[in-house]
């Protein structure tokens, strides 16, 4: 039987500790290739390069035996996975992985999450997809308390298969090495991010800002993925795209919209 | 009684016909307030700028008397309700107002949308907020067709408010300037792209790959907002940033993670 195809990508750029990590734990899993963005792309969302042209070329960082097929993009995370899957692989993964983010994308910032994109982009091309992010943003993150979990849940997912029409958002809570308590089907929790811009002047006399801010939790319940991190365990919310808030079109469609 | 204060910003730039005839389609409801991107943003999604700087500047675009106030902002559309919100504006608006767009951002086209990313931004920080997009994306398109349907559901939603945790993703079919056939509250039809890459190679011989691709269609619903706009009729989709998907919560509860 042929190994299972497991396609690699991140946020972090090709070259991050946990993305690296991440081919090393899946390695066990299947047959691993990486295409990956070049550069960092953090905070991209779901953003696709239709404006301007995509590069990509065979790299190899990794110079052991069996290292996997490595490909970097200039594009987005949601263009590699897209150039993966049309141009570069030979055939269609069986799952696509993404991660480990340096950084939490629980709660609210999936939305903002390049990790994300890149599993609910293979989500829309239905392939099983999963985003795995450490909450730890250091490069130095110690990322060995990711091993078990994410070869738990690709596993998991290679067997049962992931529900339609959903990719798993999965967060993975900071330990100095050891396994989280466990892991657990969470909700999204409500919250958002308090801005605050830093407002400086350039040498040249020219104002301009950094964008900065404090998260905010807006919600107190038991069952979402900030609650499970913040105890210690491992949040799995499984994350759809689409965006219909299917219990509201009763209350809109009451409006007077066409008189 | 003070006029509603009414943010307005796009994702193509705050030169585009379609956020100038926006901006006069909405004179009559509200005091307007402009912050745009600087350049044009499409497919930015929900990009956020984190790695660089942002700067806006107060821009006179429009010299009529009671033009708005209008900023530019170098950053995604996100950027713009962000910083407009917490430095620009010196109160909180009543409703954001993002397009109208120049191009569909029906069905899947939601998740690439910076036109959506900015009416999200907004929701998630509380405020009412619709994006409204044209399907033609021409640059001379004729939006006199949207004139009617934005002021009538910009309206409704001012006095009935938007159900909590959505906003409104309007589509408005081409016309030749005529009104649409009505407006339909519809449901995000399934739907994904089917990549083309365009390989060239450049003039230094390197090789690089233009994203092309051709919408398809997976859903024969009547209640989508494809119907709609494919029969004439405008469509609004609820639309929701909890991503969780809720009814799959038990089917992975199930799976094999803590044994």
């Amino acid at each position: 039987m042929q190994k299972p195809l497991i396609l690699v990508t991140n946020d972090d750029g090709i070259t991050a500790p946990g993305l690296r990590s991440l081919i090393h734990f899946l390695k066990d899993l299947g047959e691993v290739v990486v295409v990956a963005p070049d550069s960092p792309q953090s905070g991209m969302g779901h953003a696709i390069t239709i404006n301007s042209t995509l590069y990509s070329k065979k790299v190899i960082i990794d110079k052991e035996k069996g290292a996997p097929n490595e490909f970097s993009c200039s594009g987005t995370p949601a263009d590699c996975v897209k150039l993966g899957l049309q141009e570069l692989l030979d055939r269609k993964p069986d799952i696509v992985v993404s991660g480990i983010n340096h950084g939490s994308n629980a709660s609210i910032n999936v939305i903002y999450s390049g990790t994300m994109s890149a599993a609910i982009e293979a989500g829309i091309e239905g392939i099983p997809a999963i985003g795995f992010s450490l909450c730890d943003y250091g490069w130095n993150a110690n990322f060995e308390g990711c091993k078990k979990v994410v070869q738990t849940i690709v596993r998991e997912a290679l067997t049962n298969g992931i529900p339609r029409g959903t990719v798993l958002n999965v967060n993975i809570p900071k330990t100095d090495g050891g396994d989280p308590k466990g892991i657990r089907v969470c909700r999204q929790a409500r919250a958002n991010w308090k801005e605050a811009f830093d407002k400086r002047t350039s040498p040249m006399g020219k104002e301009y800002y950094w964008l900065t801010g404090e998260f905010e939790l807006l919600d107190k319940g038991e069952d979402t993925d900030i609650h499970a991190l913040d105890n210690g365990y491992v949040s799995i919310v499984p994350t759809q795209f689409d965006l219909t808030a299917h219990h509201t079109i009763q209350e809109v469609t009451n409006w007077n919209l066409n008189e």
